[in-house]
């Protein structure tokens, strides 16, 4: 699909495209058979071989898209290249790659390491989108300004709560994302594992799946979840909370910087914003194209959420395929939202002269509640309360993050 | 909305009916007057008077429901109301009803204590289910059956991991509404508390905050969240949780209880799946009208994530308002199908007879994978295992609802 | 669910309710009785039995909302207490009461009566809407105003051509309420049509679907639908295409209502926009419910099409019961927002003075495009031809509408 | 995005990719300086200098997609370079480039042309689907079948008038593919079209419209609809209508091809439906990837009409943008599923022995409608006239299409 149709796509090049599935199918296959050693089923040599042959293999992205269509899924025309090339060097070892595990074992587990790295960045620009919003709440503390709700004047509040409830916004949202875990996935054939447990004499495989996992930087699930998708919903959801919490900051920015507000407007830069027939106008291009990705992923993640109610027998015949390309689009919208609006935010231009004069302008309105009073200054309530309530769990939250170890 | 359109609603009544949200933001303006009497802006009598007119007042539904559109939400015309009786018990108590509030405040509590208290019926119902099928995974592990992906078969498996895989779900889903919290709303006209801080001489609102929250039962939030509405997402992402747990169960059920498979059935009923034409048929429709809430819900889910991005200004123009139908919509189908589904499993007739013969017929098949075994019965892996970590976890779960102190 | 939550709902009752759904089923079972007289099936006596225990019918709504579960539909407990009721006063009629049906065939055909009436009733308030909207785009003219482009001033334009705009999203969706067609249902057990055709010798049914349609109201199909879903589909993406239209006039009002805009306000009402703490503020209910109504409805029709492509077998197993609510509810908001609109265009106040003074104001950015032009006035292009396209189009839309003799 | 996780999806290569899209936008600009000729702002000469370049032009695409972020739009950059291109040759025709025109006008009229390519080839797809699927009806209106009905066995039918059901479908569809009208867009920079007007001295620019319509095959839109946005609405409501369809067919293939029911199964072909682990296992691909698409299309639909109701202003700020991943997303997977569909039923291998024998065993319950039958050929009602009615009406379908003539 078109990255011209994408506008900032080209921020996540790489996270979710053929070469990103490809190497993480294979570093899931490289991932097994080290897992099989620890099965007693294969000799490290062997392992080491499949994992030679998984870095040289360069197999034809065209025919594994072809082949993808023939056998309804991305991992078993690689199997079979990886299978050859081992065969190549070592017969013996042709044997041990992808013994015991299903093609979904194989999609599953490697689109969980794509939506861990793509998290892990997320959740990075939005560490730093936390930041400056942090010092934008700090710094606008005495920044007055008209409150406004269902569109009209109500009392006067500050910019620096605005950046306050902004970052709290992001706060829960890097909480979600903290909260995810990214389960391995083995389940064998129809989620009984019994290729394994057949060539092992029912040996434990806890050993086995924990080495899988660890390989591969996942949890190690105890259960298989072919037909249990709350890994995957989990993510969409969380990825939808944090693109609703940037698409306020988004919405707010298209409002406040209308012309006739003038309260805030985007960084300047000299590329951004130009229009191709009005050579002075500027678009605040950055928020338009984070608050067009909050409208775009909740049916997204709606489609995760039909897919996972829809995975019946052992494997599901459609709903699993169903969930690929919504989670590949909700990942790319939600990374490449991320980055656009740590910039926004970073750049951000706050006019807090012309917040104070429309205050002012408006002061009749914005008192109304409180008669008697007539410096809007004088009605700012617990203004600066919340935002301290804000930056501590803001501290709270980042500081967690900086203690998770599979953060390093 | 037709009550005969949505069949298994009668088991909701009372729900999120008129009564319910009337009721709630009643107990809500209560609640806010004995805060205010911890603020010490009112004597406890005239929180006691706002407690007695609110018990009393019967006021025209009719007239607060064409209210509701010319106000924009259901709570202006109420507090009216409310106003009025305590005027005419004492003029003096008048003064304290809704002082300080926002409609959105009585509107977000409300909504919180009603969605909490439709979670907590659900966990019930969840937590019922998930023991049936406890029962269910224990005595049939050794229930040998087709393991079936992409509809066809695959390799054998046992009518007691499928019934710990459905557990899985549930106890998934129950850990998710486990996390969920309520939090109140208070934030004042528009969210900064101005009101009562002015007439307190900035005291500091943390004590009221914390009355008014636990007079409603609810988490007391610091920080208003008129424009962040992560707390409402989260219901409607958990609830979708349930339901695609739950939509698992009824698609296997209804695939299972085909006549060509016939390997369950619903549990007989006298009144339930009569046809209007043929007599002798039994359709199965719990398994129906679960699978078919598992259709709706996910896009009410999306309708919240939608308002939640759109939540502009100080409190936002229509993505607020586009909540309300949403949530109560996902919070009745939702308990509704937790109670079909409790029904559902409870009833559920196995047959393992039927389960073995087939997996003995198709044992060609189910045995490709390991050439020279000829039972399937040899071939189940480590059925048995994943089944003890599933009950294992589920007994993690419910003890943890146990002493969970906001579940008394 | 509650009516305090969905405001403005108290415009549509009568419309989905259970009285409504109730008169609708009674309906089809006598209009069926009427077509069997055609068959030949029937004496007409027999019919006019039915039509007055029809009549006379008043079942206890609980207790059918409750069979409704039983039965997964809420037509069969229905059907019986009809047979009932036809066989107190007539042995011999009983068996004629939905002889050849199934409930599928009275549920689906009663919803095409509910559907065609709510439809009708909203292309009454689009054409008064519309009416309103031609008058706007004709008086404003010559009402100069910035044109905002990505919420930036961009070239000149007038309120005329915003309404006029505004007034081509009304006909086109007036064009495609036009357009839907509602037909009756007819397939019998599992959509052969065969137990009239026994019944009958294969006699040629066609005048018996002809006479099923006419008693309705509704086109006669000749193909049962029970697993082809268009009809319902066309009617969902017509009802969205009608909240699409007037949430983009709501949006605008919204926008250009701000006060820092204040180019449109809502009509002032005594009763409208009141706030519950602000007493001299008035908010745009109107546009916010309309607005809020527009976020709901494009995910209740993905509902209607993911309920059609999972239509399978003879009749479907959950898909088609998810089609209920989700029809319901579209059809509740859709024309209610009909209504709500209809009045706001009626009672917008334009406000061409500030217009102007802004365009004024503006002029140097709006001008950039043409250097040396200093009046705004000089800048319009085809304004007016624009809007004389769209009056001519409207007209068209509106006299068509007129001959359409289902119309009347 | 990985193709890789979209199966067949190499089928469309070429359809919206990076390629299309430019090379459609350079078409929108040839057009359009052609259509300045007739305005008399060009001279012919001129406007082949922007042919030529635009054939010659070859920018970065890579360059293109960063700056499509940073004009928010695909369109301004790719103007620039035509610009300097035409500029190289013929200085005095770099000012004919764009002259008039906005980036939405270029966007938009350019996604038209790939959206009618789209549909054009859809349609292809369908017809021939469709024409396999009047075969099989023809073929099997003797292949007696069980009915069933929410998975139960209801009454007999034959497979040939499953296989008219779902060519009925097909029919609606192309039906509703046949209406979609594809129109350009031209405004300017706020839907006034004032530059040329400026230009011309308002000369009529109706005839300008014509022939820039003309030269991309659009119908000639006398209304700019920057801010409407039916026509994209409508092409994605038609694009789901055709999943729908195919979904149906897709999910009873499903359904009758499982092993235990085993009535119908996907063609046999070497490279299709093989399976990771099991060697002989034969994966329903075709219908699991059409299934896939249906469940995932609905939701992009929504995304596009939440686009349609915030396209606000003149020209929209973030609404507009989301359209365009959602559209290319839509054709992408409605022009896959058309020829994976077609591919599906002519390769579809129907067991009519199976059926019947199915049916024999099924009798009793089958038959239970009609006491006294025991043969249930004897019970197939107006099976033969539905699918002769639904034949006609395919007949009608395709004769207005070869008469289209824009369908050349």
């Amino acid at each position: 699909m078109s990255g011209l149709l994408r506008p900032g796509v080209h921020r996540v090049a790489g996270l979710v495209d053929d070469a990103a599935v490809l190497g993480a199918m294979l570093r899931v296959e490289v991932a097994w058979s080290r897992a099989l050693v620890v099965a007693g089923l294969a000799p490290p040599r062997q392992a080491d071989v499949v994992a030679d042959a998984a870095i040289d293999l360069a197999p034809d992205l065209g025919d594994l898209i072809e082949a993808a269509e023939n056998t309804g899924n991305p991992a078993t025309a690689l199997i079979a290249h990886l299978r050859s090339a081992v065969q190549a060097q070592d017969p013996d070892a042709a044997g041990v790659v992808h013994r015991g595990l299903t093609s979904q074992d194989v999609v599953d587990s490697a689109l969980m390491t794509i939506a861990r790295d793509g998290v892990a960045r997320l959740r990075g620009d939005l560490r730093r989108a936390g930041a400056e919003l942090a010092v934008l709440a700090e710094r606008h503390r005495g920044s007055v300004m008209a409150g406004r709700t269902l569109t009209q004047w109500a009392v006067p509040t500050t910019f620096g709560l605005k950046a306050a409830q902004w970052l709290a916004g992001v706060s829960e949202a890097v909480t979600v994302l903290d909260a995810l875990r990214f389960p391995v996935q083995y389940g064998g054939a129809a989620g009984t594992r019994a290729l394994l447990a057949a060539l092992t004499g029912d040996a434990d495989q806890a050993p086995v799946v924990r080495s899988f996992a660890e390989h591969l930087g996942l949890h190690p699930a105890s259960v298989p979840w072919h037909t249990r998708r709350r890994a995957v919903t989990a993510i969409g959801d969380a990825l939808v909370t944090v693109t609703d919490a940037l698409g306020v900051v988004a919405a707010d920015v298209l409002l406040l910087s209308r012309p006739e507000i003038a309260e805030v407007s985007e960084g300047e830069s000299p590329a951004r914003g130009g229009s191709s027939t009005m050579p002075h106008k500027r678009n605040p291009v950055l928020s338009v194209l984070v608050a067009s990705a909050a409208r775009q992923a909740p049916q997204l993640a709606a489609t995760l959420h039909l897919a996972a109610a829809g995975a019946v027998d052992e494997r599901p015949d459609g709903a699993w395929h169903s969930e690929w390309p919504a989670l590949a689009a909700l990942l790319e919208i939600a990374v490449t939202a991320g980055e656009q609006a740590a910039e926004l935010v970073a750049g951000l231009q706050v006019h807090p002269d012309a917040m104070a004069a429309r205050a002012q302008h408006a002061s009749t309105a914005l008192l109304a509640e409180s008669p008697g009073l007539t410096d809007v200054r004088g009605y700012l309530g617990d203004c600066d309360r919340i935002i301290e309530a804000v930056l501590t769990e803001w501290a709270a939250v980042t500081d967690t993050q900086r203690e998770d170890p599979t953060d390093a």
